[in-house]
């Protein structure tokens, strides 16, 4: 089987972790690869790393470049990709790295994001309780954001097990400087961003809280409410999501609640809960598709504290979108994503 | 005027510090300097970058070495700075940067670090309510953990202005990793602390909880607990912590919120609640005393959320180590601090 | 087809790479694996983003444990290799990562190391002329060191072309942490590497020399000498070599020069001489196999300059490695290899 | 004694640094701070770690607003001080922190440059022979760029011993990436710089080589060229230059070399000569006017190599400058300037 599969925003970070990954993934060819103000240059100019495809010229991002293609990948600004998903076919794969499909309700998006919702489509975090049997045979997918995806793997198992509040849930994560994406902005610079660590979009204003608290909720069968913090890390890569919340019993025997975790992901291939001592760090993960993460009960104030690691590019982003991308299509999971985290 | 300055644990990343700024005070002759295993052998080769002091020979750490100063230094792992301290004469100030003498509740010592209390000594965090007071003509001083100090900045004004619930406390801070010290231990080697941030001491179990709890109960008036976690970020100095709590009444006007930080600190000139719109970098701090901050009002969910930054080893150890000194001895309280941040 | 390998020396950098590599080379079944001091221990405690072995436990490095593979990787501290290997059949494939084989004479190997020489095996790096050729069926490999990769892949198709001076040969590299080993040296931790750069070995003392020469006189021809300087960089992986020689003819075409690089690596996959106007960078090649060179003629002074990057551990080390044993064995050149660079 | 003193190009790296170091000098007022593009904002919120000068807003750079100070600095791009400095009144002290007026040679400087010569001010490395008399007393200083301020510090006593060779000088620097200015561009992102290294300008083209020949010529006596290789190292700030060049007597006495060296620093207050056995490394100097050094003989190939480390921002930039006002003005050299490193 050979998948024909094109690439949009791929002189992007994310659209090149995409390629990186579908280099390495034994059914796909790849097909255009397209770009917006970069169109008519070579990927080896913007994207060095990835050699084989050095001599390939970015085209145009319009749905006639697109279609054709078995599988689409759009890794575009929030906003442009609603307006391509509708012009390509119904049967052609197309899987949105971009905000604009994720979040169910239209006012929270509207709240968060100023625009007009452009509908809900499968979730592309098969780990979440129910999630992987949605995904099989879908021609949609919404990539989760880097943030959600490290804060719901962190509370879901506890939400799903009804141990948690879903008041005083507080996350605070600290991501490589890839989140930002590659516009050139002066605290991005490297002179600017080594040695130091900064937050932004705090007091509850950060995209991504809604779409924690949608996957939150949803697990809970309640509503879930969430303080999010996120801060820039002097890394290129990596997320460290710390995530907090009260236990509804402090008196819970803390085996118990750490089995509702190691019960969640059994069954996953790449989540992995750390055996107790071991804390986890973004370096595990590097380059990879896997997920450590690792809990706590504090009884002293009856809150759990878990501490999850992800490559905010792989799993957080393009990862995320090749397994889910393998799940639709009914091929192995892990197909292209065998790549173990680059340690040290 | 003339003080004569003995420092101990000169061959560690806090002793160093605190000679670091010893060469820029204009009033300090610096005399014994002393190491533990390090003794006998010239500076130079364990602080290279402190060339005013290359060949003078580390001396034991003895109370015999240490007394005919006017100041004594202690930079010595805890446990060791009360055996040594007892034998200086009382009219020596003695300056320890260890934990030894921090907490007051001597039951809240023997929990966290499971030998007997020191006892207490007037607390080196002069920003607190009162604090500055307690210093004026003390011979003895215990030195704030580097955690506390930013993260009783963060919320003390909030407490003590009544503003902020005792519960549902969550600190989440990032360090950098001269604040492990200079150990050799495998996970901070550099090859494992590049592109890495890894968590440690999760679940309420961090010597320096009790000292925040401490502090915050203080200034609130009823007793505070506290969620904290701490990771370790990828350069060597600077703390970021963010520090979130709920919100008494939710409804109150952000307004009135950041007017008890900023009314908290007016006055000082190491401590800057930052614009409006401007967020605190750890790299504004490095090798300085200053500290700065930003809060927010999440009215979303009812809590208020402070960023803070210093540099660990400046204010967070031998800067505030220093100010306190200038103020027990009625010297000008800047003085050897006029370090300005050291971006980009 | 399905090879039986084992890995000594796995607690290691150097072992820990052949393990992430070989883990996605399909023809290959992870055998015995091996240390000296962590001997007992899981892997998952040492290396813990090798997640598929992380139950693994270390056994003892003995020929004992090493035999009954068809492969045998040995990355242990120079001296230790010749020993084991002797103890091994002769038709198990034994590749040796350390320095023991690589060097043919028996009086520079004496004059660098201090000890008497094991032997030399055929050396794993096939780019050299003819050097794949003496690859193919041997059953010992010895695997080149990181510097003499990067800078014999700079210089030597510059002496085979004839165009290059025997003497002047400057070479300076700069090389990312994990070059340095894993050993607990204080000048190795984090706090101490990241924001400096040290040179070390400096005065033609460092033991890659012999082998740099080794390389550029067999490709001219005539003896050919190395002033080389090696440094220490803030970065994990990774290697930068900067290499110059005069040219004999200082008037020749810079074309004809430049032709001279890419007609050697026309036929290779995994060195890749980039378009003029773009320069390296040790980002391209992170965990890949890759090589990246750009060259040019400084006319002023008649020498050509060359820039490379490697990854140390991968082309530098582990990644040569699983390329020699490829073609030992006659399976495709490029299994296991087919990871892209990690970029950003 | 109070200077009134102004800093032109305030919004950049170069400016800031100026500032950073004045903030520190006791005889100084910080007058008018001027920018281009960035005229009419506050400081605060582009240098936010000048906290002192955290409100002064940024007027245009014009000579109207420049004049009435009794220094002042000019930190502009090449090609706009020689407009500015010819309408600033003849005794008003200006320092030129850009290249217009470092090179002697009208003709390097077109041909480097591409631009009409603007003539040469007194040289601001007041450690090359008989430099410092030429600045005392001067209205004018043209500030050394940071590489030649590393390789001139580097070489100049082998060549004023008459132990060089004119020929066959190689150096190789990396640099911080402050070196390369805060304009916003994609290599300079720091999801691009961490974790890579990368060279430029290499071949000859690199605009501070004939900087480095000016200095090495008039030392020796006789016209030296040069091979400069620069590359950009992943951390903010330091410069570590390795500089090798043929000895014209390979058999001589590695004692005599030294002694060189240590002679013509050894009434130099910031030049240290480290002690034999130990290396320089960037952190030694950061955020100081320091420079160290180390020397060695390699008489295998009759070389000697010198590495040697500056903070390009520092002594590379800002503190050479700072220095040379000093000296100019007949105050005490190091005033202003008594910054240790900011090590670890």
């Amino acid at each position: 089987m050979s998948l024909r599969v094109a690439v949009s925003g791929a002189s992007g970070y994310a659209g090149g972790e995409v390629l990186r990954l579908l280099l390495q993934h034994p059914d796909v060819e790849i097909g255009a690869i397209t770009a917006h103000s970069n169109a008519g240059q070579k990927l080896g100019t913007l994207q060095p790393h990835l050699f084989a495809l050095a001599d390939r010229v970015l085209e145009d991002t319009t749905a006639e470049v697109l279609s054709g293609h078995d599988v689409v990948f759009l890794a575009l600004p929030h906003g442009a990709s609603g307006e391509i998903a509708a012009q390509l076919p119904e049967n052609t794969l197309v899987i949105d790295a971009g905000a604009d499909h994720r979040l169910e309700s239209a006012s929270a998006w509207e709240q968060f994001y100023g625009s007009p919702h452009a509908g809900t489509w499968p979730y592309g975090l098969p780990e979440l309780p129910g999630q992987r049997e949605k995904l099989r045979g879908t021609t949609r997918i919404a990539v989760p954001g880097c943030y959600p995806t490290s804060a719901q793997l962190s509370l879901v198992p506890g939400f799903a097990a009804g141990l948690l509040e879903p008041e005083d849930v507080v996350i605070v994560s600290a991501s490589g400087t890839s989140g930002a994406g590659k516009s050139l902005k002066t605290h991005l610079m490297g002179s600017e961003v080594m040695n130091g660590m900064s937050p932004y979009g705090v007091g509850g204003v950060h995209r991504h809280t809604p779409e924690m608290e949608q996957g939150f909720s949803a697990a809970a069968g309640e509503p879930v409410t969430v303080s999010f913090t996120p801060t820039l890390a002097p890394m290129p890569r990596g997320i460290i999501t710390t995530a907090t919340a009260r236990l509804k019993d402090k008196t819970v025997d803390p085996a118990r609640v750490r089995q509702a975790w190691v019960e969640a992901y059994a069954d996953e291939q790449f989540v992995h809960v750390l055996p107790e001592g071991q804390w986890p760090n973004t370096k595990m993960v590097l380059g990879s598709n896997h997920v450590a993460l690792q809990l706590a009960v504090d009884s002293r104030v009856g809150r759990v504290v878990v501490t999850t690691v992800i490559d905010n590019l792989t799993k957080g982003t393009a990862g995320g979108a090749v397994q889910s991308m393998n799940i639709a299509l009914g091929l192995e999971e892990t197909l292209g994503l065998n790549g173990v985290g680059l340690a040290p």
